[in-house]
C-alpha cells in the first residue's frame, strides 16, 4: 500500500515524525496526525517539488480534489464531527500537504483553527487503532 | 458581474462586512478581504446551504478547484508572494467560503496561519484600488 520505489518523491521528515501512515490513494499518501484532540488527516501528493496546489497539473488538482472529498467523507463516517476544516498552508513544512480535520464544537480549539492553539495530545493506542481501522475501511473499502 | 437574482443564495453578512466584492466566476463570488497585511481573496460558491466543500456536487467541487487555481494564479501575478495558503474553515461563518491568501516571509503573521494573529489593517484607498484592478485583470481578462 505504501511504496515510493519509482519516484523521486519522499515524505518530508517532519510530516513523517508527526503522523502515522494510513496508505496511498492514487495521488496522495494519507497520514493520521498524532493528535488525539482532533481526527486529523493529512494528504501528501506524491509529486516532488510541489509546494502549492497550483504546482500540480490540472489533472492532478482534480484528482487531489477527489481525494480530499474521500478523506472528508471518511472522517464524517468515522467520527461525530460537526464541521470539516480543509487547508493547504505549508508555511513551515514546504512539501505540499493538505490538512483535512474533523472538528467538534467541544474540541480543544473550537472555533479557532487548530494550529498552535494547544499542544498535541498523544493517542491511546487502542483509540488510535480503532480510528485508523475505521478510516481505512472507508478509504480502501475493497481491501480485506 | 454581481447578480443573485435567480438564486436563493445570498452572501453572509459577516463576509459582506469584512470584504469588498471583486466579481463572480461561474461558481463563486470573489471577495477581497479588507486587511492590508495580506493580499487575501475569499471565494464563496453561490450555492445555498453549503457548509463544507463536500456539500457541493462533484462537478461543482471540480469547478471550485479551477476557480481556486485562478485566484491563486491571480495573486501570484499581482503580488510578490512566496507562498499561497488555501483553506476552507468556516467554524465561525457557516456559509462555505475558501480563503486564498498570498503570504510573504516578512508578513505580519509568518509563518503562522493568518487567523487571529494581528487585527486587520485597513487599506489605503489607492493601494486597495490598485490591487483590486490588478486582480480583476487576471481573473476577468476579457473585460475592458
Amino acid at each position: 500500500m505504501i511504496s515510493d520505489a519509482v519516484s523521486d518523491w519522499a515524505l518530508h521528515p517532519q510530516l513523517a515524525a508527526d503522523t502515522v501512515p494510513l496508505g496511498d490513494l492514487s495521488l496522495a499518501r494519507v497520514l493520521l496526525m498524532q493528535d488525539a484532540h482532533y481526527p486529523w488527516l493529512i494528504l501528501v501528493p506524491r509529486r516532488p517539488d510541489a509546494r502549492d496546489i497550483i504546482d500540480l497539473t490540472e489533472t492532478e488538482q482534480a484528482q487531489l480534489t477527489r481525494e480530499i472529498a474521500a478523506a472528508s467523507q471518511a472522517l464524517r463516517q468515522a467520527t461525530s464531527c460537526s464541521k470539516l476544516n480543509v487547508a493547504a498552508l505549508g508555511n513551515v513544512v514546504p512539501q505540499l500537504h493538505v490538512h483535512v480535520i474533523a472538528r467538534r464544537t467541544d474540541d480543544a480549539a473550537w472555533p479557532r483553527p487548530v494550529w498552535g492553539v494547544v499542544p498535541p495530545l498523544p493517542y491511546e493506542a487502542a483509540a488510535r487503532d480503532a480510528l485508523t481501522a475505521a478510516l481505512r475501511r472507508q478509504l480502501w473499502p475493497e481491501e480485506p
